[in-house]
């Protein structure tokens, strides 16, 4: 079983002031376009005749908005994003970008979607941030620190300290997640196990792990935007995440992120056994 | 089949507007004890022998506050609150108390949890509001009214005019509300044939309906506490809400709420045959 650790990278190989500046200011360029499209009917492309493709403008234009300030600070970084093609750089550097994770929530007017921007480094995630610009929240981190902003108030991350799986908060964000070959199973040998089972966070659930609030989070078909980001954040507030198999979650795939190793550990079991 | 109408009570019966001031300054109240121990761990009142019961302080002690200021102002109404025991007083008029509607959501630092208020006259729900303090949302209604408030901005409530089960996007809190007798097979009826599913959002996903971004809400097993101050919020921003065998919705059960009176006539015709 491989525990995810990040192995620091040489001093001088990167700014992380300006890497926190900029995953910040990113952040603050997406919330613009996004808060504006939030709720409104026009935000949708409605696709009925090819089933239901929540892709909305938020999404295409809020990435154009982060891709822009981390060209300016980093022009020589590759770049990967949800909805415009990747640039190839050559660099070992690459910033990884869901502009709107949980399309469905934000079609819906839940305010749990995030915009998620990450940097990865020889594939390995060294920083990340989620922000949640409706209710005012940023969850973020780089290597030593990981943080909570909400309005004015500013907070160290924390995992919580919940070891056993018949105490342990999960969430998914839907059991239609786990519809599909060997995914079943080990869903169905798990979430009994827990104390309670909540749905309907996509990448807020992880950031709640990373508070301390939620102590499990599982889910299958991950994407690499959809989890890289979100990789320093769990880290680096105690917790632990990788794949299903105990592998690296940077690419994405089936994902469980604990609280504590233990209970990392514990879940691991039971999902290998599923 | 009854679709749900208001009947506005005879004029002078009750003050409409000292109805509208409790209702905010009740929440208010509850506010000031929710957030308070909203997201820390000394919230939760741990029961793990007896299993999981997510009763907070929160829950009582903001229970406390909204029946105070009700008995400020309508001294001889009754009161029904989820923590406490009931005040019967013979009145036509009773209160209707959720303190903390998701519980769950509470202990897992989800905000969409939600202050219930109502306020019932002879078994009909007549006024209702729900607030959410952690993102500063307040959905309200009386006759005639239905509105709502974020922060300083404020709006009219109104459903969305989605009249086909295809194009509907429906929440429920979790599909484990369908585990029992009767229950399974109309979930199972309903769910593949509308647009899509979003689970975990608690009172948050009427509101959503009320504001037009979620189409329907089909729920199994309400108290009448969880459901009753909801009902004018919905009704009022034109959204039909019934059980599913179409009758009134105060008691809670298994209850159906839709934007259009056409998309209830359809949900219904579904779960009634499922």
């Amino acid at each position: 079983m491989i525990t995810s650790q990040h192995a620091m990278p040489p001093a001088g190989l990167v700014d992380f002031d300006a890497v926190e500046k900029v995953l910040h200011r990113a952040a603050e360029a997406a919330a613009s376009v996004t808060l504006r499209l939030f709720r409104t009917p026009l935000a949708v492309e409605n696709k009925w005749q090819a089933g239901f493709d929540p892709v909305t403008e938020a999404d295409k234009e809020a990435e154009i908005a982060i891709r822009q300030i981390i060209e300016e600070s980093f022009p020589d970084h590759a770049i990967v994003g949800e909805e415009w093609a990747n640039k190839e750089t050559g660099s070992p550097f690459t910033w990884i970008i869901d502009p709107i994770d949980g399309t469905r929530a934000f079609i819906s007017g839940v305010p749990v979607w995030g915009t998620l921007i990450g940097l990865i480094h020889q594939g390995r995630a060294l920083a990340g941030l989620m922000a949640q610009p409706f209710t005012g929240e940023t969850f973020w981190s780089l290597p030593g620190r990981a943080r909570y902003r909400h309005g004015g108030d500013m907070a160290p991350l924390g995992t919580s300290a919940v070891t056993e799986l018949a105490h342990a908060k999960l969430t998914t964000t839907s059991p239609d997640l786990f519809l599909g070959a060997n995914r079943e199973g080990p869903w169905r040998a798990i979430s009994p196990r827990v104390l309670q089972v909540r749905y309907g966070l996509d990448c807020y659930g992880y950031c709640l792990l990373a508070m301390g609030q939620i102590d499990l989070v599982v889910e299958a078909g991950l994407k690499d935007v959809d989890i890289a980001p979100l990789i320093p954040i769990i880290e680096n507030a105690g917790g632990v995440i990788t794949t299903w198999a105990g592998g690296p979650a940077e690419a994405g795939g089936n994902c469980v992120a604990a609280a504590t190793p233990d209970l990392h550990a514990a879940a691991l079991a039971v999902l290998a056994g599923g």
